[in-house]
C-alpha cells in the first residue's frame, strides 16, 4: 500500500529552511575557514563550573530529582527570581509574573508571532534584520515593512510614516550589536522609537541576545527601561553569555502578554528543559557571571580587532564595514552591483566562507553585503581568511553569478 | 504614557491555559493526596547514572564543549542513531533522516499542527483523548471528530463513516496505556485503523510516550510497524522512561514530512537542548535502560495494584474503572448524572485530588469520569486517598455543582 502526503497547511509555503543553517551544513568542511556561523566560542564556555554545579545538583536527592522532573510552564521560579533582580540593574521594574522562560530567544519570537499575528499582518523590521525573526513571523504569514538602518541603528525618522499609514502589529528590532550588522541603536533613537510606539500603540519587540557582550563603549539603556516599559516586550538569552546548548532564554512583558504567551507555550512544548534552568540558576547564584563575561569580552574584542585590521589591510578601498562594540558580527557593504552570492562560490573554492547579506533583507536587496562572524576563529584564521576573501573580492567583476550554490537558492 | 494591548491574533481565542496545569498549581498543597498529576516518580530517576554521565561529558573538553554548543535542528546525530537501532526492535525500518528530536512529545504535536492544519481542518481523536494534543491542535484552529473508545481502544468500527464523510486531515491517538484512560488498543484494531487510514489517505499520528512502561501483558506492535509505515507519524519520548526534565522526545516519519517538520522547528526553537540530548545519548549507550525500565515497571505495577485493590474496596459498586497494563493512569466512570467536577470540590476539602474527566473530551461530555494517577504516591497515600474519595463519592448526589472551583471554569 502506498501513501501520499498531500494536505500540508498553507503556512508551510512560508516556512522555508534557513538558508544559513542549510549553508552551514555544507560549508562544514574540516579545512575551510568559516566566518559564516554565529556560534559563541566553545572554548570559553564555563565548562568546569558547570561540571561542578551538575555534580552538586545531582548529588542532592531533592534538588537532583527536581532538576530531572517536570516544572512550571512559566519557568523555574529561582531562575525567574534572578532575572527580576538582574533587570533592576537596567532600571527595569519587573515581577516574576512578568518573566517567561523560553526555549532560547527563538521560541520567544515564535510565541510572539503566535499570539499577535494573523495572516497578512504587518511587522516593522530593520533592513537588514535577524533572519530567525523573519522565519518565526513568516510561519504566521506576516508581511514586512522595512526601515533602513545606519550606524546609529534603525532610521526612526522613516518610522512615523509607516506607523501612520500601515498600522503594523509589531515593531521588531535588535538594538544591541544586532545580527547581522553589529550596530547599536543610539539612546536618542531609542527614545524616539519608544515615543512613536506609544503614540501609535504598536508593541516593540526588543530582541537583546547580545547586550551583555559589550566590549567597548558605554551601555545604552534598554528600550524596555524608557518610561514604564508597558509597550515593550524584551527578550534575552543565556546562549551568548553562558552556553547555547541549554536553550534557555526569557521574555519580559506585561502580565497580560505573559499570560497569553504561557498558554501558547503550554501547547507548544509544555515548558523549557528543567535541567538547564536549574543548572543556569545555580551558576548565576555563584556570582561568577560578571567575571566570566569580562573574560569572553576580552577574547571577542581581540578577535574583532584582528578582523578589522585584516579588513583594512586586505579589502578593497571601496568596501565598507561596521565596527561593532559587542556581539559576534561585522557587516560588510561592497559597491553597488557586486554580488556576494557570486563571491561566495569562489570563496568556498578558496576555502573561506561567509553569509551573503541578502538573506537578512525581509523584502529582498542587499546583494552587495555580507555577514562576517569573528567569534570562533584564531588570529591566524582571521587574518588568512580575510586575506583570501580580499583576493577573491579583487577579482570579482560586478555581475550576477552564472550558477548559484544549490543551498542558497 | 499608557499602552494597551488590543491586537491579539484570532487563534489566541482557541489557546486556553490547560485546566490541568492550572489545577495542579492550586492543588499543590503540602498535605493533599493528589492523584491529579501525571508525573513519573521522581525517586526512580537514574540520578546517579546521570550524575556520572554529566561528569564524564563535561570532563572531556571536546565532548563537553559540544554538549554546551548549538547543534543540528534535526537533533544530535548519535541520539538519532540510537533511536534508529531501537526502532528495529519493533520492526520499524527507519534511517536517521526519518528521525527528528523534539522538545518533548508536546512539540511534535505543535509541529504537526503547524505543517498540516489550516483553520477549520478536522482531526479525528479518541473520546476521551490526551488534552495536550487538543491544546496543540486547537492553537491551529482545528475541529475535532471524536470516536469513542472502549477497553480495546478506539472503536474503529465507527471510523470509516467519519473518514468517508468528513475528510479529516489527521487521525490522532495514544494506542498504549493512553492518557487519560490507560487502555491499550488491540492488534486487531490497529490493523483495521491502519488499513482505513491508507484507504482514505489520512495520516495517523501515533503518540506513544508510555509504550515502554508496560508492566503486564504482551507488547502490541506499533501501528508504525504495520505495512510500510509510510502513512504513520510516530512520536515517542524519554520523559517517562528516563526523565522529563530534559524535555527530549522524537518523531519518526517519512523524509518529506520530517523535512517540513525540521523547517518548522527552525522557526520555533532552532533545536532542542544539546546538553540533554548528549546526556541521554550517553546514558542509552551504557545499555542500562532495559534494567532501569524493569525497575520502574515493578514499582508502577505495584502502585497500580494497590490503587485497584483500594478502588475495589472503597468505591461504590456502580463505578467502573480501567485496569491498565502500563502507563500512569486509571480511568473511572461513575453512573450517568454524577458530576466529578462537583465531587472534586468536596474532595479537595477532604484533602484528596484528581482530574475531572471532562477536560479530555474534545467536544464536551464525560462529566461522570475522572482520571487517577497512581505513579507518585506511597501505598499508604494510595489507600488513604481512595478511601477518602470513596467516602466523598458515596455522599455525592447526582446534581450539578452550585459553584465550580475557579480554576476549572
Amino acid at each position: 500500500m502506498s501513501f501520499y502526503y498531500h494536505g500540508f497547511s498553507h503556512r508551510t509555503e512560508h516556512i522555508k529552511p534557513s538558508a544559513i543553517r542549510e549553508a552551514l551544513k555544507i560549508i562544514a568542511q574540516p579545512d575551510i575557514i568559516s566566518f559564516a556561523g554565529g556560534l559563541p566560542a566553545a572554548e570559553l564556555f564555563p565548562r568546569e563550573d558547570i561540571a561542578e554545579i551538575c555534580a552538586r545538583i545531582l548529588a542532592d536527592p531533592t534538588m537532583g530529582a527536581g532538576a530531572l522532573q517536570y516544572n512550571l510552564t512559566e519557568g523555574y521560579p529561582q531562575l525567574r527570581q534572578w532575572i527580576v533582580e538582574d533587570l533592576a540593574r537596567d532600571n527595569i521594574v519587573a515581577h516574576e509574573s512578568n518573566v517567561l522562560i523560553t526555549t532560547g530567544s527563538q521560541q520567544s519570537l515564535d510565541l510572539i508571532g503566535k499570539i499577535f499575528l494573523n495572516p497578512g499582518d504587518k511587522v516593522v523590521v530593520e533592513n537588514p534584520t535577524y533572519v530567525g525573526a523573519l522565519q518565526a513571523f513568516s510561519a504566521y504569514q506576516a508581511q514586512y515593512l522595512t526601515v533602513p538602518s545606519d550606524d546609529e541603528g534603525m532610521r526612526v525618522d522613516q518610522l512615523e510614516n509607516i506607523l501612520k499609514n500601515y498600522k503594523p502589529k509589531l515593531i521588531y528590532l535588535v538594538p544591541n550589536f544586532g545580527n547581522p550588522t553589529g550596530v547599536t541603536m543610539t539612546r536618542y533613537r531609542r527614545e524616539i522609537l519608544h515615543q512613536l510606539a506609544y503614540q501609535y500603540q504598536v508593541p516593540i519587540v526588543e530582541d537583546d541576545p547580545y547586550g551583555e557582550t559589550r566590549y567597548s563603549g558605554d551601555r545604552v539603556p534598554p528600550i524596555k527601561s524608557l518610561g514604564n516599559g508597558q509597550g515593550v516586550i524584551l527578550q534575552r538569552s543565556f546562549s551568548k553569555t553562558i552556553a547555547p546548548g541549554f536553550r534557555i532564554g526569557y521574555t519580559v512583558a506585561p502580565t497580560e502578554v505573559i499570560n497569553k504567551l504561557v498558554a501558547a507555550k503550554q501547547s507548544v512544548d509544555l515548558q523549557s528543559n528543567t535541567f538547564g534552568q536549574v543548572v543556569l540558576s545555580e551558576y548565576l547564584r555563584t556570582g561568577k557571571l560578571e567575571a566570566h563575561i569580562k573574560e569572553i569580552c576580552k577574547v571577542y574584542a581581540h578577535r574583532r580587532d584582528v578582523m578589522l585590521d585584516a579588513l583594512q589591510k586586505y579589502f578593497p578601498k571601496d568596501a565598507h564595514w561596521t565596527r561593532p562594540d559587542g556581539g559576534l558580527f561585522i557587516w560588510v557593504t561592497l559597491p553597488e552591483g557586486m554580488s556576494t552570492l557570486a563571491l561566495l562560490q569562489e570563496a568556498v573554492y578558496q576555502k573561506v566562507a561567509f553569509i551573503p547579506g541578502n538573506a537578512f533583507f525581509a523584502n529582498g536587496g542587499g546583494e552587495n553585503t555580507m555577514r562576517l562572524n569573528f567569534s570562533c576563529a584564531s588570529d591566524e584564521m582571521l587574518v588568512e581568511g580575510i586575506k583570501r576573501l580580499g583576493a577573491v573580492l579583487k577579482h570579482q567583476t560586478p555581475a550576477f553569478p552564472t550558477a548559484l550554490p544549490a543551498f542558497l537558492i
